[in-house]
């Protein structure tokens, strides 16, 4: 099919399941907001080599928070509940609280799975921490030389689902740049989802193992390189096709990612110089979930 | 002493030895640039919790790049060389390699001490790689879905300095907020060094150790707790004071980071409802630096 | 009354009518939606010695704009029919067709009031330019250099409101600040309502003509300046006071402009050394509307 | 010749004189210097229907600053002396005196031309005003409600050149776009130039005077425009380009602008899909100074 004159392939996106815990992070202003939200979910592209993936979900005004000020959600991913335990622990106990204006709540109130992550931070205190009821949840009022830093006692997780992607195929780079820069733009909007590469952009879409070095998980996928399009004999990358960038996105649910990947793809066919959308598949080995890309249309 | 009507007080800070990488990131305009180097150095506060401290030293221009784009330096901090090199490896390959249109060189040039990052980065290529000479540089060519990454192939490091800082006592949580900013902005232009924490602001000064919760390293310095001061006999808190921020600084040298002191102090003291800055140190324990506040001026 | 222990005071803002254009910027992503519309919006914060008044009002998503991209609603305000159409007509040509991939369509399709800007901005293309449907709308397309610039025929206009206001009494002059800042971050998220003056902030708050030099329309209220509060005998400000802003609020009708000044109160009272809220009234000699602060809670 | 790989056509930029007014602001910290320089340059494109043109040239950091705050030159442009007095008065006493925290200094205090604006904004004052030496300069201090507002006596302005311009060429219009984003972060490094159109860039290059519609001074450069190659028969545009975009430099000198030009070029050669750069001239229609191309490499 085609959308504003852009070939969507005929193929799905291979996705696959992961623990998500979800933050709410408020603040005096947006400013200090997405300050603490970048430096909690930074170093979080990939599981691969980073210790978690994680990224900003969404913006909320003052009415949806639970103290009346700026906030913003962000969703944290590991493999593993543990993992997932420690990161929470390590990154809003690092970039959160140390953070100028921050309070901390739990982004899933609704989630029966719980980390008791404000009990443990509460430890930071050495004694003068005090057990708190406000806006009605239990939390913890930690002394710190800015003040009082407010953490709710337990934050909620889930099981989501990672690795949602298309593959945006452009005439030059910077239409491909700017057509996933329109894209994460427009993601950016859909409740429960993440695209946690540099900027929701990755230029360097991999296959899952390796040809030759085969102690890498993940390494370059050949078929979709463009300068060496004249020497792979099963090239994917047409003959006008200069660049390739893939969105990756993770979320609450796989509705969440079918609908960030339709309003993703939808943005990046308004761009000059976009030739066809795609999607990254496995053949299974990555994971059991598939959206369908013309579906979504 | 006095500066703009603010007391400096007569003390030190403290700061130890650390290993630092230093890393030039270019992209195609300082958007993208910020980007990766944002990406990269978050999750990046102090080694406490964090994998590493790391953060942005400045941003030049085409003129003093070799590839003549918008560029950035990043430094990434570890106790260990071997700590500091997985480090490297895993911000570059996972939030700078991934990141769209960067190339990554080598941001100490004449240290004699060197990882050989892109050396390892090049696996990445699985066999479709290559070593190239370009802009004078032993570099590495790693053909991905963007086109072409480029990595220099040995990246140098150094024996640096951690912990320098500063407190910044104020009337309002907003006053000792806006000169910590004005502070960070100050110490943003000065070569050599990085503020690791969120924005460059640390709300949440921490002493060596613990008196009641013995398992921490780190715990609230209750001294400098503004909502306990009535509690805590020795308070370090005057009465008019309501909020302390403090700055930590990073840097390749002591006399980067006595600079970046300097003009970080300069700076907060214009701000109003600033009332006395002071500094951390630790009888030694934490580390064999002192940088002497009144000295500096 | 109180909000937050912030005392609310018994007054009422004064607004007058104004005529207001409303247009809808889209672009290639929000980077350059913003760029055209902070452009287009510049040196308007008040007609007293500005073109026009003007601010942006909201950004929406491409599932909210004609063309599917990400879009912008700026408002431009100006006393009478012919000095709008003026100045939409300025400020869209040089502005907004000057800027990077932008298209323009009606804000307000449901007002009778139009201007035929896009009809008047056609002889740009000095004959080359054509009439198109597009998007269910008529439209001109202007062939340039980066393309063709796309523009809706007719710009709707309509009857609004200026002038709302409160203002912020702070122990500190960062105090003031950041809840201005929160307080203009909150009225962001309303539809509706516009705040012209440089980031949405008034440093200089004044009152209606002068006591001393009769030639300027609008001079410093004195008796609202902390500077000098000893020197005036009926001062309005506190002791404990030492800085404080104003917000100005325009808006499509009375309700948003309510709206907006509910929000931006609640903001502002969350942050630390805010002491009181009060309105600028000038006892009638402003204009015909009143917003009483009190029953807005 | 090439650079980069691109071609740079053997022509000339055309450029004309006008006078320019440079004002320093500093204020509490980047953003809101950064806010209010914003605002006063805004609606500052083109005298063609702009009151005038205007632009930031360059931020500076509290070393190099009267009151060693953070600061930001810009710079105002009109084509006449009593033109250019009017705008400074009304740009810096409605988007600078108005803006939180600011403070106002000659930005050209080695020029014998001088408007005396801090002597006529001192009115604001309503007599509460004072004059002051401070820094060593003659300043007035205007209480208002976020305190004193500090202005320099006198705004120094100069003889400058406008018009110096370069065309980029791009196979797509993201390409020409990002090309023209990464010449004006370059520019935005370089001493004495402005690129005044909005974020520098200009989509809608014109031609002087009309073909058709006579009553216009500017119109579309139909030899330049893309969608129409076709059918103009002395078209300019090659068959590969899709997207041409112009770069417009004002200055306090021509060699401040022939430095902007040549860096600029530099950068955006840098860029995919870049295949050509040119200039404006127009058989000195325009102006008087010439900038050709090929001398600046």
């Amino acid at each position: 099919m085609e959308l504003n004159g852009v070939e969507i392939e005929d193929t799905f996106a291979e996705a696959f399941p992961i623990k998500i815990g979800r933050v709410l992070i408020t603040a005096i202003d947006t400013y200090w907001a997405e300050i603490a939200a970048t430096e909690a979910t930074g170093f979080g592209t990939s599981v691969i080599m980073c210790p978690a993936e994680a990224g900003i979900e969404k913006f909320v005004c003052g009415s949806e928070t639970p103290d009346g000020r700026e906030g913003v959600y962000i969703q944290i991913c590991h493999m593993t509940e543990k993992g997932l335990e420690n990161q929470l622990l390590a990154r809003i106990g690092q970039c959160v609280l140390t953070a100028p204006t921050t309070a901390v709540f739990d982004g899933l109130p609704d989630s029966e799975n719980k980390f008791d992550i404000g009990n443990k931070l509460r430890y930071f205190g050495d004694g003068f921490e005090s057990k708190v009821e406000k806006y009605g949840k239990e939390m913890f009022a930690i002394p710190m030389m800015e003040g009082d830093f407010l953490v709710e006692a337990n934050i909620g997780y889930t099981d989501g689902v990672a690795g949602g992607n298309f593959f945006i195929f452009a005439k030059t780079q910077p239409s491909g740049l700017m057509a996933a820069k329109a894209a994460v733009d427009a993601i950016q909007k859909v409740e429960g989802s993440i695209t946690p590469f540099p900027g929701g952009v990755v230029a360097s879409g991999s296959k899952v193992g390796a040809n030759k070095y085969k102690f890498l998980k993940a390494t370059t996928n050949e078929r979709y390189a463009p300068s060496i399009k004249e020497k792979i004999e099963n090239t994917a990358v047409p003959s006008n096709v200069n660049a390739i960038y893939e969105i990756v996105i993770n979320g609450l649910s796989l509705e969440a990612l079918a609908e960030a990947t339709r309003v993703g793809i939808q943005a990046a066919t308004t761009v000059d110089g976009v030739v066809k959308i795609s999607a990254g598949n496995y053949g299974g080995k990555l994971g059991k979930y598939q959206i369908n890309l013309v579906d979504l249309f």
